[in-house]
């Protein structure tokens, strides 16, 4: 007894002194919920695969369900009851793809219809690489881990006959078609299609391939099929319209909806472990990524392997003071960061060209998933500091697609280039980068290409086929009720002035001068009658019946993507001075812009204006604006919840915001290497630098005092005079310390 | 003008006086209408491939549909619309599979919905080894023609957009799901999955792998799928639950509703051909067999050689006299007797062995689709005959099943059982093959495996599940109403009876008397009160309410398997004198078998009956009747018409007991290895024999005078008193006279 209370108090003991890392202040679940579309499943940063949980199909139980209304996440905290887990989920997205692979353990008589075999959930612990729960129905411990292309499940199984499903026809996607063999009693092997994201390009789709392994052999294992619907002969055939279960066939089986079962007699406690491999090259790769990656370990040894490299990637920043909900939301924004781009090169280097049947090859990493529209403004400037040799990864990456396919990317998906959202945003990404000083990539292929958009006129344009209207009037008009005119040609804008400061930089003084001229063509939008950007349609007039509130909550709005007037109209950042001037002067720019906040027109989930709080900055005297501001936003939208976050993460978009707004500076002007400064949240940040990108191992940020504004900057130990710095300032700077007021 | 006059003159003599061949005579539109179930298409002698207008889907033009009512044939010469040519098709049997891979020419605008695609068709000629038509809605010429594993489809398109469809969703089989693939710009490899045949055995289903190529490379090509039905997000994919194009993704697709089309600018006049090789092994097979089959070949090449083969196999057996109608019967019979059992192996010898994922090696021929219920009784005993090789290779065939699943096969289709009909048919071919002198086969495994089904206890017995009882008792008792047990006792019974001869034969003499007793079993349904063969209920009396009516056109009888007590009362060929003596004598038999054809009784189209004709002239004085209705019943139901078979086709059964019925002899009992006599309708029939199996070249029969019954006979020159003539009397005769009256 005694030695048993011993050893319990020391346990205690221990948990409560434990030194709380990075990777334990992560919480998965934080944007789980409001829209967040982030999941709480395994995976490693930038991880090809990853595991969740699924709970949005199959269940009346539900608050959500998957196409009941437009849906683009595989787990959502507001549901109760899961179909399995999914394999391969994007996080923070606005499109339903992926999610599929539907692994799911059951106990009893064998149901292979996920209408009938979903359980509720309980004691779900989720940290990075890891998740498990318990299902309620089964009794089933689940527990799953991940390495950076394969899975591993570990269901423990009441005593009783226990089922391994894994369904192929169902997933977040809406593309369909898979097929799948048996290749031993413990192994499959298939390919499943995804793709339509967005449903922009209906058939830039992509197969995934997989092998999945079980770790001991079933006491019977099959495939099922739903079968077609029948007429007159579904009097003969028991199974028209319903799930077959085939007991003896073992070569391959394809279909919309089939899938593999497992069934085992086990004693209490029996535990069966899935191994899935994937690739997007063959199921050749998808074996030896699984073999590379997993061979001779343990469950427990891959969940360790996890929680290191996300222990290793999240400590690159530590930070000092701040409470434990802003520890918590700054970890899992870096967490959020660093789900996306992913890797898609298998262990051999092997990987899809971009809009192409060939197979690449690369010594380095080779990156998927570019949601550049949203992660150009943020995420990758986030990137170059911490992470520059993956950014250039992902720049190189970029090229070699652009290469390939002839067009850089813009929302790019597996190899599959989807065309969803506005502009020209990959320009801007390799402009950003390269002032950024991260160079070692094909900058003249990489500018030809960035200018082949810029100037190819539209009817051979993929990125701008409007480009001939936009090079000659200067702006877009707006033709129909659903034109983005506005929203893609403020994006143009943005492009070509970071794409001309990257001419200039290349000595291309024409070409800097020809598209800085293209960017100031956002002034052909300003309306002096309404101080707005305003659309203007065929004639060249400006749109009757404006209403700048059209549009707020994703509703239909002439000339404008996801957004109103007033999300737009300060989009101009690289000529915030300008725009006042047009708006007839600094006061009334910022009286305007401060009436966004305070009429609540300020949206805070999406990309064009979470620029606008640091924009107060440019002006002397306002700059108490911009660090009070980003501090109430932070405390307001980022919070250690399931709806933590103020809605679509956007592959890490809102998290940079935070993460640089939490540290106190931000990029407001991609294109432009500089940062406004603003109120840091912690009162010690030290980021670890990259020494073979920047001259000092550390930068750390210092912060006296509990003021919420700045009342003085040290760059460097020596006084600085402006809330702006440049980004070879701020690498350079050693320490900056904030005092505030 | 007057060379082109000669030139024309000389043309049509020489039709005129062309000598007309066994191919010529060949309709392959009989049996295409009155459920035949043949189809026109070209195929080979046993060709694994065969390839013909598919025309039951997708026109509400058509009189039959597939699955609008229980439907099993890929062509009705009913119909008028079709949607494309199918490849691989049974022919003549009673449930739908295969009949798949539908290859469509069209038009104009491209359209892949096989709703709207189909068309209507004149000019149709069907040769063997070929088949054209002209399809009136587009104007384009097809024509197709094959090899033994491939096909080629020669497409003459008029002016404009040409289009060619492969469509691997539909088809004949209810079983579905299919993957492809393409290689390149004129090549798709795939596979897709049938089965289920007569929905006995859900999961015996198979795949075929495919590999398609097109003599040019298209102006554009992609693929096709049938989407999901969505809910919500149908607002934003334009696609759903419609067809959606791939244009520009070549990868592999899976689904349930996939196809592949190639559109073409064409000039008038311009063909393209479409070549596909199949294999039941593996896609690379496939193409082993396209490659093999077909290179450097034309399209006239192949039809010339597929003509050849034809001819060759044809003219085994010459006949003169009789009408032209009686030749093309009988020859159309002949054809209709090769078309099944099919070779299985690839041409690398390759095969899948039965029941496995395993695949064997074969040097000579593995053949496969052996619908041995129907086939037993007259089909074998013919090719034992005429093709003694093929038969060797086909028993080698069923017994190298055997050994790989453990039973004999029953109804077998591409290595999967398919438990179709009653009874355990294979040892009946065995031990009527053997006997036959056909013995170049593993008898000893053969004979013990046909054994093991004759005495392994029903519950591990998979081809007498009900052997306990059928061995305790003697018979089979009726406990259900939807009970075979009558029909599956008495093809025990002839098995039984089969099995003794061959053990008799083999020297097991302990076997072969207790094989004999058992098929006297047959005594226990002889109703004395009836006179009739009735069904026994559990108790062991007699079913009440017995109408020995029930039953006809295929209701449902409780104790038959399609038909009635009328139809299997006189079904005990090896004691036809034991069932006159239990009916009273052979007057009370006479007049009971004749009233079965007075009173309209008499099925012809099904098999438990087709040997009552012969029946009669077990009875000195009453082989008139079998000779007088041999002919009328020849004359009745097998004529040069759609509709001039009597029913299914079923793999030759109908026709072999045709061409014997012609010839003047027929195999009454199988695995007794000798025939009755009945009179020819041909003057001379000369059959060349297999010098590697029989001592002669020839056997010639010959008929003096026109007269319906037969007045005398001789075998080898000496009078024949008996109307009765073993096997190797009939082979070793060198010729038959029949002098008739």
């Amino acid at each position: 007894m005694k030695k048993i209370f011993l050893f319990l108090a020391l346990c205690m003991a221990s948990v409560a002194h434990a030194q709380k890392t990075a990777v334990d202040y992560v919480n998965p679940f934080i944007g789980t919920s409001n829209f967040g579309t982030c999941n709480p499943g395994a995976v490693l940063p930038h991880g090809m695969m990853s595991v969740t949980p699924f709970n949005v199909m199959g269940s009346n139980l539900n608050k959500w369900d998957k196409d009941k209304r437009w849906w683009s996440t595989a787990y959502s905290s507001d549901n109760s009851v899961m179909t399995g887990f999914s394999h391969v989920n994007l996080s923070g997205v606005g499109c339903p793809d992926l999610s599929s692979l539907l692994l799911m353990p059951t106990t009893g008589t064998l149901s292979v219809d996920y209408h009938d075999y979903g359980s509720t959930y309980s004691n779900a612990v989720a940290t990075p690489g890891y998740y498990s729960n318990i299902l309620s129905r089964y009794g089933i411990k689940t527990e799953v881990t991940a390495t950076p292309r394969t899975s591993r499940a570990r269901f423990t199984f009441p005593k009783g006959q226990g089922n391994v499903l894994m369904n192929l026809g169902e997933g977040l996607t809406n593309e369909s078609g898979a097929t799948v063999r048996m290749v031993s009693d413990t192994e499959i092997e298939g390919v499943k299609l995804f793709g339509n994201f967005c449903y922009n390009v209906p058939d830039a789709v992509y197969p995934m391939y997989f092998v999945m392994r079980v770790n001991k052999a079933a006491d019977s294992c099959g495939y099922w099929k739903k079968q077609r619907e029948m007429d007159a002969e579904a009097a003969w055939d028991q199974h028209a319209g319903r799930y077959k279960l085939y007991k003896k066939y073992t070569k391959e089986i394809s279909g919309d909806d089939i899938g593999v079962y497992y069934t085992y007699n086990c004693a209490e406690g029996d535990q069966v472990e899935v191994s899935i491999g994937i690739s997007f090259v063959s199921i050749d790769g998808a074996r030896k990524n699984l073999d590379a990656e997993q061979a001779g370990k343990s469950f427990d040894d891959i969940r360790q392997t996890a929680r290191k490299a996300w222990q290793d990637d999240l400590s690159k920043i530590e930070v000092e003071g701040g409470t434990d909900e802003q520890k918590t939301v700054f970890y899992t924004g870096l967490y959020h960061l660093l789900l996306h781009p992913n890797v898609l090169q298998d262990v051999d280097g092997r990987y899809p060209k971009m809009e192409s049947s060939s197979i690449g090859k690369t010594d380095s990493n080779h990156y998927t998933v570019f949601s550049l529209w949203d992660t150009y403004r943020n995420t990758h400037p986030l990137l170059c500091l911490l992470f520059p040799d993956r950014q250039q990864d992902m720049v190189r990456s970029m090229v070699d697609k652009a290469k390939s396919w002839g067009w850089m990317p813009k929302w790019e998906l597996y190899g599959r280039e989807t065309n969803t959202m506005d502009g020209d945003p990959a320009s801007i990404v390799i402009a950003d980068t390269w002032m950024r000083g991260i160079r070692d990539f094909d900058i003249n292929a990489a500018y030809a290409l960035c200018m082949k958009s810029a100037t190819t006129r539209g009817a051979e344009n993929f990125l701008r086929p409007d480009n001939d209207i936009y090079r000659q009037n200067g702006y877009l008009p707006v033709l129909s009720e659903n034109s983005f005119a506005v929203s893609a040609a403020l994006e143009y804008y943005m492009a070509d002035y970071a794409l001309s400061r990257l001419a200039t930089d290349l000595g291309k003084a024409d070409d800097a001068t020809m598209l800085l001229k293209q960017s100031e063509g956002w002034k052909n939008y300003f309306d002096k009658e309404t101080g707005m950007i305003r659309p203007r349609v065929g004639d060249g007039s400006f749109l009757k019946n404006f209403n700048p509130l059209a549009g707020q909550n994703f509703e239909a709005n002439p000339g404008f993507h996801e957004g109103c007037a007033w999300n737009y109209t300060f989009y101009v950042p690289f000529d915030i001075k300008g725009l006042a001037r047009s708006m007839g002067g600094d006061k009334i720019f910022v009286e305007k812009l401060q009436s966004v906040f305070d009429n609540n027109l300020y949206d805070p989930a999406n990309e064009p204006d979470i620029t606008y709080p640091y924009l107060f900055s440019y002006f002397r005297g306002e700059e108490w604006r911009t660090q009070e501001l980003t501090q109430a936003l932070l405390a307001k939208y980022f919070r250690n919840a399931p709806d933590g976050l103020p809605g679509n993460e956007d592959t890490g978009a809102m998290s940079a915001w935070a993460i640089y707004s939490m540290m106190g500076f931000y990029p407001d002007c991609p294109g432009d290497p500089s940062y406004t400064l603003t109120t840091p949240v912690f009162d010690k940040i030290t980021i670890h630098l990259d020494r073979n990108f920047y001259n000092l191992p550390t930068l750390t940020i210092n912060k006296k005092g509990t003021g919420k504004r700045i009342a003085g900057l040290k760059v460097d130990g020596k006084n600085h005079k402006s809330f702006r710095i440049s980004h070879d300032e701020l690498i350079d700077a050693g320490t900056i310390e904030f005092t505030t007021k």
